[in-house]
């Protein structure tokens, strides 16, 4: 098959059938056919799109690009949960832990953060000794034992997304639903759970500026999932704001644990995260209806039961499991910064971009993959959108290290 | 100045800038930009086209990527020719003889011929001994001198259109009305001649299928040449049939040579030279209108003016030039193969791109730009569309050496 003529006939509109999808997505994973081809079908793609059966012959062959993960010998239906990119939006440390503890096997490969958005490995890896990179065995043991792990990516999976994803950033191909689609799905797919829920934020914060887009990628995905013989439900959520009050690793995980531990009810956070687990128990049939489902999830956090399957699994990773009771013991910064109210009036709205590159500039985000980040940094909220200030009142509090970048990020967040 | 923010403006329709557009063709003809980039550019304009303005901005920025000849210290207005690429077309060897004998300096870099179509440098090279690389000084030199000179490229021209070029062929952006007229002219432009007559072929042995098509390339390169100051008109022939009789590199020399001498005349090959010449010669100010021009041509031919013009060009690039009396003396096959008709009828059609696909199977052209030609080969055609034949008459002729692909050509040809 030659690339130059797929090019074309997506370059004319055509939908391509799954045989050449599947020959362009391993060539261009191996690296066979050149990035400028590569990124010419992208473009094609882009001012094309593709059809619901096209975009989930491509995820298909996205996915047998490269290894795909076999949890079938784990008894019951495997759970995963994804989103779609946030701030302060640390719902995978409590709704797995929710999951698990209904029964549901958590098998969760999770990702890094990049831009003004956080990732769950750097979190969990502000707590001492846990570890993210284990080996598939390791991982499946772990949640044949616990029920709950959440990991990096143990294997070669899905090499043609790895490529497409970093041209598409260079190339102005970034915002085509059907090619976001299909790299999401693809690695949900490639890491083999039965049932996934999918966050799609949507707003100033997110990809998704719009709900008509965020419904256009929701309805897309589930189409991809269910074409492909998953359970999948999508929920579209608010990213204007950020999430939670607290941004930043380690701060984020001390916000889950507050969820966990029943410190904290009835905010944003606990909110999505409830719903996002109640979709989970359903789906994975610990629960009839998620009216039901979302009274059991309640429980869980009551009786505790969250918080030990959040602890056994920092231990089974080696982390210290001390800091579940005492969260003093996860990274903290030298210095507090107040940030102040320049002038008195109410609050319009907090911006979940703006506080998302504020704490990525104090070193809790990456501006590129090989980035270090510091896990103490970050940004509490003190106030919300709606509230009225006085000139000098704290809006925010910077927490922060010896750091070049504070006045810029400063500026960030007193916007 | 960011390549990914250029593309996303061309993708998103807008017309870049002079300076934008410099930057590009500056940086991808050094290879600043990566191709994947360039690629994916190339993508977008030909989804949303360029205005003529900044098509002309564009050309102008790609003459600008590289060397650009200054011929100023040349007297007189200094013409070329260009034809967008047919089969046994060979009208330069005809048009530029013409020009020169009256009066006109013709300073003209030619190409080598790829796929089904010839190229002049390959034509001339089948003289014996005659040079095509030559400097820039003993090109300019020559020009002053005798008025003639036919060569390759002397320099680093536009090596942004090498990559664009390149690139183009294997991302499916080659039918791209801008993209050609800019490809075309830029070439034109940085070989620094004042007036420009074009050759637009259109038709099934040509890239321009329609007449609309070849009527929009013109329209566009010659408002790009007169917003970056030359002279520029273009002409629009067909190309369904070969235009000469005869097809293979020494060949056509042959069949140029029988029109300067005078001994083939009113055939499409010696009508659409006249018209090309006419053109030069009204630009040129050698002539008021094409009617003069057409009647100076003629005489130029009777007078032998022209020949004399093409027996010292031959001389001065250091070829045998006693070809041009002799023409024996170009390379002879050792066979020739009769190619009969297989039923009784008339002939519909004699198809361009066949006969120059079989031509190029014998030897005479190549598929890949590093392969090597043999100037001895071709084809000659005996009969014309419209004309009757019995099975078995001889349609046409192979001009052979041992060659393996010989019954594949002779299909070719056949049909």
């Amino acid at each position: 098959m030659k690339a130059v003529e797929l090019i074309r006939r997506k370059r004319n509109g055509e939908a391509l059938e799954p045989e050449a999808l599947d020959w362009f997505c391993r060539a261009a994973g191996t690296g066979e056919i050149a990035d400028y081809q590569v990124s010419a079908f992208l473009m094609a793609a882009w001012f094309k799109g593709m059809t619901d059966d096209e975009t989930a012959a491509f995820t298909h062959a996205m996915v047998h690009s490269g290894d795909v993960v076999d949890l079938s010998d784990i008894p019951g239906i495997k759970v995963d949960k994804h989103s779609t990119g946030g701030v302060g939006d640390t719902t995978t440390l409590i709704v797995a832990p929710i999951a698990a503890a209904a029964g549901l096997p958590v098998a969760k490969m999770s990702g890094r953060g990049l831009g003004h958005t956080g990732g769950t490995l750097d979190k969990l890896e502000s707590i001492a000794g846990l570890k993210t990179r284990i080996t598939l065995e390791a991982f499946k043991s772990q949640v044949r034992r616990i029920g709950l792990a959440v990991v990096g990516q143990t294997s070669n999976l899905v090499p043609a997304d790895s490529k497409f994803y970093a041209l598409r950033d260079v190339t102005a191909t970034v915002d085509s639903i059907p090619l976001i689609a299909s790299s999401i799905m693809s690695k949900k797919l490639a890491a083999g759970t039965d049932a996934i829920v999918l966050d799609v934020k949507c707003g100033r914060g997110a990809f998704m500026q719009t709900v008509g887009e965020a419904v256009k990628l929701s309805r897309l995905m589930v189409a991809i999932g269910t074409r492909l013989g998953r359970r999948v439900r999508a929920v579209i959520t608010r990213m204007e704001a950020p999430l939670g009050r607290r941004i930043g690793n380690a701060m984020e995980v001390m916000e889950a644990l507050e969820i966990l531990r029943g410190e904290q009810r009835d905010t944003p956070l606990y909110d999505v995260s409830l719903t996002l687990a109640s979709h989970l128990l359903v789906m994975g049939g610990a629960a009839s209806d998620t009216g039901a489902a979302k009274a059991q999830a309640m429980q869980l956090l009551a009786r505790g039961a969250a918080l030990d399957k959040f602890r056994q699994m920092v231990e089974a990773q080696g982390g210290d499991a001390r800091v579940v009771d005492d969260p003093g013991r996860l990274p903290q910064v030298r210095h507090r910064v107040p940030v102040p109210a320049p002038t008195a009036g109410f609050i319009q709205a907090v911006d979940a971009l703006a506080i998302g590159e504020g704490a990525a500039l104090l070193g809790a985000g990456r501006a590129r993959k090989e980035d270090s980040i510091d896990p103490a940094v970050g940004v509490v909220l003190l106030r919300a959108a709606g509230e009225g200030v006085k000139a000098g009142d704290a809006l925010a509090e910077l927490h922060v290290n010896d750091n070049a970048q504070q006045g810029a990020a400063f500026e960030k967040v007193q916007q």
